[in-house]
C-alpha cells in the first residue's frame, strides 16, 4: 500500500476522527488543510515557509501542470517534488473539476473530455487514462480518479448519469494505474441526491480504493444542504480510509466536515483572500487594506505565532498592499495558511482531548455564526 | 559621530580601499552593494533573505516613503526600522533624483521643487528643509542632502548654477540636521564638467559632513566619461570618510569604481532585471525565461551559493515565470543581490589579498569586456 490510514482517536459524540497518513513521502496528522499549489507553487511561498507553518501536504493541479510545464518535463526533472523542492506528501487532483469548469470550452463523451487549452486555445482532451497517467508521471503521494464534479443544480437524470459515468471512469483509471507508490482515490459524486451518493460510494469501495474523495460539494448549494450530504455519505466509507472532502476550507465548514468524520481538506480560499488583503482570525476576517488600519501598529491577531504577526504591523501589511508590493502577499499568505494549519491541529487536539463538542461551539459563538 | 569608517587596506596600484563602516544598526564591510527597498521593502524579499544573503545595509527612498505612507506614520511606527523589520543600517537617499526625473510635473526654484505626486496627482513641495525632516523622521544611519541631479546633457552654464544651488542647499540641510545617530551626508554633483565637479567637491569638504555621495553619473553618458569624472572627484574626497557612486550596480560599473576608491553602491538593476527573468552570472546575463532552458534542470549558476542556485532549476525557475508566479520573482531577486553582494565581498578578499588588479583582470576577461 502507498499509503495507510491509522485512525487514533473517535470522538464519543460525533464522527470526528483524529488519524495519521503514512505516505512515501513522510507522515501527516489528520484532519489536515492541504494549501494548493496550481503550478507546481503554493502561490507566494517558498517550500521551507511551508514546512515551517507545519504544512504536511499539499495540493497540485493536474490540468494546469498537463498544460504547463507539461507532464513529461515534470517527469523529466524528476518527478513534482524534485521539481519544485518540497520533499513532503504531493496530493494531486486529476483535472476533471477544471475542464468541467472551463463551460462552452469542453465537450464530455464517454471516452474523456475534449477542450481548450486556457493558455492558448489550443485543443486538448483528457480521458480516465490520460489523467491517471499524466498523475503518474507528476508522481504526487496521491492522485485522483477522473470524474465529472455534477454541477449545482443538476436534475436527477443528469446527476444519475454523469454519477455512473464517473464510476466507470473510476474502474478505467484503477486499470491503468501502476505505481506502487501512489494510492489512487476515488471520487463520490452523485450531486444533492442521496440515493446516487449512495450507489457511488458503494459502487467506489466495492473497487477498494485506498481513499476516498467527496467531490461536487461547496458547489454553489447551501451550506446545510451540503452538510446533509455529508451527514449521508461518510458512514458509506470504510472506516480505515482517509477521506477527502474536496475544494473545502472556510473555518466554519472545516468543523463541520470534521464533525462528519472528513479527513482532509484543500481550498484556494486562504491563500486567494489573503492576496485581496483579507486575513482570517478566529473572530472573523480583518480586511488590512482598510483605512482603519493605516496607524495600527499591532500586529493582525495578538493570539497567533505565524512569522508575519510575530514581526510586522498592520499599518505595514496595509502599506505592502496599497503600494503592490509582494512582500505583502507573502504576509498575508503566510498567516491566513499557518492560521488554518493551526486551526486544524486546535481540532485535532480537541477531538484527542474529548473536547471536539466543546471546540466547535466556542468556535461558533466567536466565529459570530450561533 | 553617527557613523565611522574606517579604511583597513588600500590596494597599492589603485584606488581600491576595503574599509568598514561602523554605524548604529551594525557594523558592515566595504565595498559594499545596498539592495534597494524603495517602498520600505526590497522587492519581494524578507529581511531575513536579505540577512541570509549578507546585506549590512538597504536603502530606502524618500520621496515615496513621504508621499506613502507618509513619514510621520513612518516615525509613529517607531521609525523605518521597526516599521519594515530591518535591524541593519539603512541609507535614504533626499527624494532629489526622484522629483526632478518628474520632468513636466516638477518645478524648482531656489527655495525647493514643487511637484505632483506620481500617485494621486496631488500638489506637493520638497526643500532641503523638509527632505532632511522628512529624512530624521524616517531615521536612516545615513541620509542625503537634498540635491539636484544634473541631467545628461547639460550645458555649462545651467549645470553651475544647478551645482551651486546644490551647495547652498547642502548648507540649509546641515543647518536643520539634528539627530546625532544620523549621519548626512554630502552630494557632489557638476556634471561632466571636471573644474564643476571639483568646486562641488571642495565645497561640500570644507563643510565637513561625515560622508560624501557622487551623484549625477550614471544618467546617460558614456561609461568611459563615467570613469574620468570619478578619476577626477574620488582624490577630492577625504580618506577618512565613505564615498558612496549614487544609483550604479552592473558589475562592470562596480569594479571600475571600486577601482577608483568608491566605497559604496546602491542601483535598482539586479532586482528589476531579476523580476524579467534576466539572472547574472560571472559569465554575463542569462535570459532564463528562454525556450532554451525549459528542460535545463542545471542551477542558474553551479558556482553560486544562493538559495535558488542550492535547491531550484532554470526549467523550473522558467516554468514559474512565464506562469506568473510570485514565487518565480523571490528566486531571481535571490540569486541576483546574491550574486552582487557576493561579487562585492569576493572584490574586497582581493583588495585584502593585494589581487584586486588581478581580480579587475580575470572579470572583465570573463565577463566579455575586454
Amino acid at each position: 500500500m502507498a499509503i495507510t490510514y491509522e485512525l487514533i482517536k473517535q470522538c464519543p459524540q460525533t464522527g470526528a476522527r483524529a488519524g495519521r497518513l503514512h505516505t512515501p513521502h513522510g507522515i501527516f496528522d489528520t484532519p489536515i488543510f492541504m494549501p494548493v499549489g496550481t503550478q507546481a507553487t503554493v502561490k507566494a511561498m517558498s517550500p521551507e515557509e511551508l514546512s515551517t507553518m507545519g504544512a504536511g501536504v499539499i495540493l497540485s493541479n493536474t490540468y494546469h501542470l498537463f498544460l504547463r510545464p507539461g507532464h513529461k518535463l515534470v517527469e523529466a526533472a524528476g518527478g513534482l517534488h524534485r521539481f519544485m523542492n518540497w520533499d513532503r506528501a504531493i496530493l494531486t487532483d486529476s483535472g476533471g473539476f477544471q475542464v468541467f469548469s472551463l463551460g462552452p470550452l469542453r465537450k464530455i463523451t464517454e471516452e474523456g473530455v475534449a477542450f481548450r487549452s486556457h493558455i492558448d486555445g489550443s485543443k486538448q482532451f483528457l480521458s480516465p487514462e490520460i489523467a491517471t497517467r499524466v498523475q503518474m508521471s507528476l508522481g504526487a503521494d496521491m492522485i485522483m480518479a477522473f470524474d465529472e464534479c455534477v454541477p449545482y443544480p443538476a436534475d436527477y437524470e443528469y446527476a444519475r448519469a454523469s454519477t455512473e459515468r464517473t464510476t466507470r471512469w473510476a474502474a478505467r483509471c484503477r486499470e491503468v494505474h501502476t505505481r506502487s507508490d501512489q494510492a489512487l482515490f476515488g471520487i463520490v459524486q452523485g450531486g444533492m441526491y442521496k440515493d446516487l451518493r449512495s450507489q457511488s460510494a458503494r459502487d467506489l469501495v466495492a473497487m477498494d480504493f485506498p481513499g476516498y474523495s467527496i467531490g461536487g460539494l461547496s458547489v454553489g448549494e447551501p451550506k446545510p444542504l451540503m452538510y446533509e450530504i455529508l451527514d449521508h455519505v461518510v458512514p458509506e466509507l470504510p472506516a480505515n480510509k482517509p477521506r477527502y472532502l474536496m475544494g473545502v476550507g472556510t473555518p466554519d465548514c472545516l468543523v463541520e466536515g470534521v464533525m462528519r468524520g472528513v479527513d482532509m481538506f484543500d481550498c484556494v480560499f486562504p491563500t486567494r483572500v489573503a492576496r485581496n488583503g483579507t486575513l482570517m482570525t478566529r473572530q472573523g476576517k480583518l480586511v488590512v487594506k482598510n483605512a482603519e488600519y493605516a496607524e495600527d501598529f499591532r500586529p493582525v491577531d495578538h493570539e497567533c505565532s505565524c512569522y508575519t504577526c510575530r514581526n510586522f504591523s498592520r499599518a505595514y501589511i496595509r502599506h505592502l498592499l496599497k503600494a503592490q508590493e509582494i512582500f505583502g502577499l507573502r504576509l498575508t499568505t503566510i498567516h491566513n495558511l499557518h492560521f488554518l494549519l493551526d486551526f486544524m491541529r486546535k481540532m485535532r487536539e480537541a477531538i484527542l482531548n474529548d473536547e471536539f463538542v466543546n471546540f466547535r461551539r466556542d468556535f461558533l459563538a466567536q466565529y459570530g455564526l450561533h
